[in-house]
């Protein structure tokens, strides 16, 4: 029977002493108290912090593997921080493990979070392996900026770009639920290992007005820039590509999941001018509008998808 | 029934709304994707980051009240940027409830943490709220310092200081799981709402060669100076004052809680000169020794009692 001290000597064979250091980790993952990272060498102006932590019952669907279970724990603190134009740096997580976990299955765990953190020169500094009832796993992210790009930012005149198609990963998700197999799920990556938009959310920070991820829905981000910075948001249906979506679902579906599908993990910024998709327009006034192709304007809610 | 966003809320307005903001903090705890600090204002050489997680069934005995849940939820992350000799800054945590746990519990929770918050200076800068089989808080602590202390720096000359007698938090926890009120248990602010030694490690860390805290036991915070320093560490039987224990145990039992017992959230630092309670000497060599009163040598093992 392994224990905490073996999970944990496991975690920092993986993270300690495989691949490469960044220099201004001075202590890093299990080596001490803390970690200690010595700021001249790499000082930016904003240190930028978030946490986000991710449970099985509510957060895996029963088919996801623990490598993506990994890679999702990391990837949902990285969007945090992308959303806020930072560059990751630096992880620690908390992982929660219950009976029927073996070694294995911990280990391809850690192998989502360091191949997901390798890719984007994240260290991973720290960590903490307990047991509970739920196998539940919590992540904190810290990055550095130039410049941060708040959700209160939005300027009237501003456009409105998304980083990529939204409603993939819900699609997947709806499909994977009815039962079918994986390999026969589209978008199944949007699902289970989405990729945060670290390079777009860096080259955005310098000029975006307002940004934020879309981890709930396409409808929840908008709305959240529309009432923190105190403008209306009028979004072109015209201006919405849905021809992958409706490869698989009804042009009426295919416009709610691109709305309202949470899981995502794309970027939506307001800017003069951007890269990527632009999907409307920033207004003075209140309220997130969809203008219709008919002509017709009509309100898009705050409501998304978070959980299955 | 209360949501998820309805528990965020209230954490919002717990941490964002009530009290003094830090100067530097300009997106604190719910106002966005993540907490952004500028760190123009308070730049130290060294970000220290630590993560430490509390489940409902190991970390809080029955009796507990959750306002010193969440003390402890903070106090166990403070403790370890203490024993790096960091002063702590900020603080982002996770909370998974249960069923069962009403509003008034959950902002007992957060009031534990925000008093203890408020004490050492510390902002609550993010947070996230889910709901899970099982209570569990994670949290995850960030703070600066000019210099670090860390667990590989021991001298061989070096004296050995403690903060204070350690112990009691074990006697009490095993007086109250023998089945005593709350009120016939001696020491029970050790065990339940324990100070993490946030100004001893600050003036300690101008000059302490190794410190950790003692959360798990004195002979394990020894072993692991002694092991990453590559030291001997010889403690002294008549420097330990046990008179504060055998009020209530016989003497072995008493030396043994002192070395063995767990949650005392005092810290253990080597230095030439100290300030405290001096216990011992390292020397060149291996290994932790308790040097007996009757001149015999006995090893000081690598054990202690971390949950219950």
């Amino acid at each position: 029977m392994m224990k905490e001290f073996d999970f944990i000597e496991i975690a920092s064979n993986i993270f300690r002493k495989s691949g490469k250091r960044k220099e201004e980790v001075i202590l890093g993952a299990g080596e001490d108290d803390c970690a200690v990272i010595r700021l001249s060498n790499r000082y930016s102006k904003y240190l930028v912090l978030t946490t986000d932590s991710l449970h099985e019952k509510t957060d895996f669907p029963e088919q996801m593997l623990p490598f993506e279970m990994g890679h999702m724990a990391l990837a949902v603190n990285l969007s945090d921080l992308a959303g806020s134009g930072a560059r990751p740096e630096y992880f620690l997580y908390t992982i929660s493990l219950r009976d029927g976990i073996d070694e294995n299955f911990f280990r391809q765990i850690l192998s989502g979070i360091k191949s997901l953190a390798d890719r984007y020169d994240v260290e991973v500094v720290g960590g903490d392996v307990d047991f509970g009832d739920e196998l539940y796993i919590s992540g904190f992210a810290a990055g550095f900026t130039e410049r941060f790009v708040p959700q209160s930012g939005a300027k009237p005149g501003d456009r409105i770009w998304i980083t990529g198609i939204t409603g993939k990963a819900q699609l997947a998700l709806e499909v994977l639920l009815s039962g079918k197999e994986r390999s026969e799920v589209p978008f199944l990556k949007s699902l289970l290992t989405p990729e945060p938009r670290i390079e777009e959310s860096i080259k955005a920070s310098s000029y975006a007005n307002a940004m934020t991820d879309i981890s709930d829905s396409l409808a929840i981000s908008l709305n959240l820039i529309s009432r923190k910075s105190g403008v209306k948001i009028e979004i072109f249906e015209e201006l919405l590509d849905l021809s992958e979506l409706t490869n698989f679902v009804e042009y009426d579906k295919a416009l709610e999941l691109f709305i309202y599908g949470g899981g995502d993990f794309e970027l939506v910024y307001t800017a003069q001018e951007g890269e990527g998709i632009e999907i409307g327009r920033v207004k003075e006034g209140e309220g997130v509008k969809l203008k219709r192709k008919s002509g017709e304007s009509t309100e898009i809610e705050f409501r998304g998808y978070s959980h299955f």
